[in-house]
């Protein structure tokens, strides 16, 4: 993951999905572990519209790990939901980014959570992020 | 849910389970979000304990919902792995529950967690939790 | 979900889709068992194609159960690939609607698959499938 | 996995384990591609009690990989019901074997299923069964 002119990380990225079945639980709402998983795919497609390639990042030896990951449940989505999360980079630091996520449906804030992903190669060494990746203060 | 002599909540429960091939990520660990589940199994398993059969609660009408959840990782599991998980009850108050979690493999600390649990009926309305569910201070 | 004029059930129906990060396992591969969900993933959107909304089918106490599902594997997806799943109707008969799915990277078939779903009442009594669910011979 | 004295597959296998709120789905039922996940633990232990330590032989770059599973649903599990998996070895051919599974809720058959599986090394190519791993004729 060499310094590249061509890769600028976003602040912020949003996307839409739509719940699934098998995301439910038996309270008919979405099982809440899974939100944590959603936070993921925002982290990954707002990488991905900042131009990072995260499956070729691995391949090269390069993995974020995550290290710490809240979330708290203001709503509860159900099946079939169409839901628009909202993932913001907050904070980067030596190896360690964090990022806050607003999951909605419609104008409805069901969630909001924040996470902090590591650099490690893959002996597991804590790796500085190349300075595109880090926020201009 | 009512009043009984026979319950007595416990301050602390542990479990041990093997880690599943399905919990894996490719990464060979387990992916991260399986760990919040691994605390819903730990909070069960100190209901029963304690004399509170969950299930039978939910057919009487009354939900444990999460409010917050929180996971910080100090280390990772992988497949097969047997893991002990330490839930401990640390707050009671109104309808809510605060549970704390910590994670080994052998004697090594692999996550430390907690999570906010509230009382509510089939309409989702806030219900105070009975008294034997309320930590003595 | 009475008969409709508007309503008929497409024969065949196309999705694509990104595999996340949680479905892969510790081959970096997709975890054979998320294939059933993907599948499941692709007969509700043919039923939406369809025009069936099958969150409101359930709401009104009409339920499709699965009876029997098999997926035979012909090559593997990992983290971020794209997947094509082609979704058909073969067979309907009394309860019961027979869906075919094949699924693709590319031009690669990775698995084949079918499953067998049945429609019951709340009471899990089992229903004749409306006409207008039902194949033309 | 080389040929061992001490090794013994056996032909079936018995194991019990509780439903998690996790395996839950909407229709306050066990999701039907949990089943599968299922299978999978039942393979595994029937391995373990046969001397075979799945995990130290992918550590040594073998694998089995999932070339075909069914499985048919008679009945449906529910959050916290205690299951019990009778995974039986039916045939062992070159490279493959197939499993043979019946799921239970006490005497109640839940589902029946089926699958197999091949060996493979790290590039993929498959493997012939070590003799100890094959059913006597």
């Amino acid at each position: 993951m060499s310094d590249s002119p061509s890769l600028h990380m976003l602040r912020e990225h949003e996307i839409t999905f739509r719940v699934r079945y098998s995301e439910t639980d038996a309270q008919a709402r979405v099982y809440h572990a899974h939100y944590i998983t959603y936070f993921e795919v925002g982290r990954t497609e707002l990488c991905r519209a900042s131009g990072l390639d995260y499956k070729r990042m691995e391949q090269e030896g390069l993995f974020f790990v995550v290290t710490e990951v809240t979330c708290r449940y203001r709503g509860s989505a159900g099946y079939d939901d169409v839901l628009r999360l909202v993932t913001r980079v907050v904070k980067t630091k030596g190896a360690r980014i964090t990022h806050e996520y607003a999951l909605f449906r419609g104008d409805d804030l069901l969630a909001e959570g924040q996470s902090t992903i590591a650099l490690v190669n893959r002996a597991g060494t804590v790796q500085r992020l190349p300075d595109w990746l880090l926020l201009d203060e």
